[in-house]
């Protein structure tokens, strides 16, 4: 999916929800329970429930990787049964992948390939290691790379807002800054913290064109007003994740009513928020 | 595998070699390509002809996944092929993971847990997401988180050498100060990369009894000489990790013989710098 597809998308549903698809198999309702493919059910479900009110969805590696390789069978009849809807979506593997250049390139194959197992749109990426780490997932046409730049946990404070002495800017500054010399908004993005809302102006001074995949609002705290405030643009240019307030709002044989009464209720505050800022 | 049987291991074999099982299906020798498992078939031969000269084994997660979700069968296929042998190996899993606190769970989980499917000794962990991204990883008894501090790539001089205006410290020795307080040397070793070897002294500064584990010699051209020379504690203190220069030594039917003959040149290489630092 390219850019304008993205932002065309968001303007047709009125949404820049993005649904974690953070599926444990701990978690899922009990009637799921014990049968065959329960996570890619319970994802098909999900998915189902939602997708009106949804521009993207996100599988993070971990809770599937958890499973074992039989997880990943799961992950890719999610991701296959994505592929088949007549509804579009962008799909980002939250991998936090990031390796030397001849390795990256082997990551890079695994989930953005369109030949591969996943077909991915996108997949996260830590920034410790620098250009050669990143630069091999932009050699995919119409893929993005989306680096983290401030991240929405406790251990975001350190090292990414240690202060650099020669510029004084703060690392996730350094790594905005750095990134423009590899990508442009056509192919990279920006995970940001919504519990670090306030530093949304800082991070759009660097990098304001940019799409920036907001996780941490709702169980994490943080405030979709402030992130709107803060970080919209003229294309919206935010893709906000919510996890478990949506795919675990029930844990009864309601689940995916319940989901997708959750999804709609942020596309209702969405669209409100596009409006205000003069995105629709 | 506890520090103190790497330490023995390390002793009686004479060596602290790692091999990178980086396997590529692109590389391997024509007279496997094609062939079901080739992949572990591979692997089996390198292992089967470098076991005597090596304590560790380090397949790069980015080589199997890049072959879908078959690549991580045959991956499993070399776990238990290593668990199964009467000879010990430490095991490396080279996934640079690290996520919020939750999801690192699911990844320590995958990697390290005795019921999963892979037992890993170890895995790689990228710092960039601060300590909620780590702690989790320590919660598996005789388990080793192994940080990136250096690397070895060129990339690593984009972020990792940038001084503190704080405290003056680079970004890699304020990862391995910070780590001080969330594991010790029994649970937690450290990736410096052999290219940067005369920074050796200043990460022994900060974490002088942890080991340490350093990719980069041979085809990335760092010296062995110059690792042990900075690097080497009274423990021996090193997995020095190479794959290329062994894995790929011939693309004949001589491959393991050569991938062994390799292994052993810097076996005998590893026994007298030991000797020479008063380890053996």
């Amino acid at each position: 999916m390219t850019r304008q597809e993205l932002i065309a998308l968001i303007r047709q549903r009125q949404s820049f929800l993005c649904v974690g698809l953070d599926t444990d198999l701990n978690k899922i309702p009990e009637l799921l329970k014990g049968q065959p493919d329960a996570a890619f059910k319970f994802n098909k479900a999900i998915i189902d429930a939602t997708i009106d009110y949804t521009v993207a969805y996100k599988p993070n590696l971990a809770f599937y990787e958890a499973m074992g390789i039989e997880g990943l069978r799961q992950l890719k009849l999610t991701t296959d049964y994505l592929h088949s809807l007549d509804k579009p979506a962008f799909l980002i593997a939250d991998a936090k992948r990031g390796d030397i250049g001849n390795t990256s390139k082997s990551y890079a194959k695994a989930f953005l390939s369109p030949e591969g197992d996943f077909d991915f749109d996108s997949l996260t990426i830590a920034p410790y290691m620098g250009e050669d780490s990143v630069t091999p997932f932009l050699a995919y046409e119409n893929k993005f790379v989306i680096l983290l730049a401030l991240t929405s946990n406790k251990g975001a404070f350190d090292f990414q807002l240690s202060v650099n002495k020669e510029n004084g800017q703060r690392l996730f500054e350094n790594v905005l800054q750095r990134s423009l010399d590899w990508g442009n908004p056509d192919n990279m993005m920006y995970v940001v913290g919504a519990t670090k809302a306030d530093m949304l102006t800082d991070v759009r001074k660097i990098v304001p064109d940019s799409f920036l995949l907001v996780p941490g609002v709702g169980a994490q705290g943080g405030s979709l007003e402030e992130v709107c405030r803060y970080g919209m643009n003229k294309d919206c240019g935010l893709l906000v994740n919510s996890s478990r307030g949506i795919i675990y709002a029930s844990n009864g044989e309601d689940f995916a009513e319940r989901a997708g009464q959750e999804a709609q209720k942020l596309q209702l505050q969405m669209a409100q928020a596009m409006k205000e800022h003069g995105v629709l």
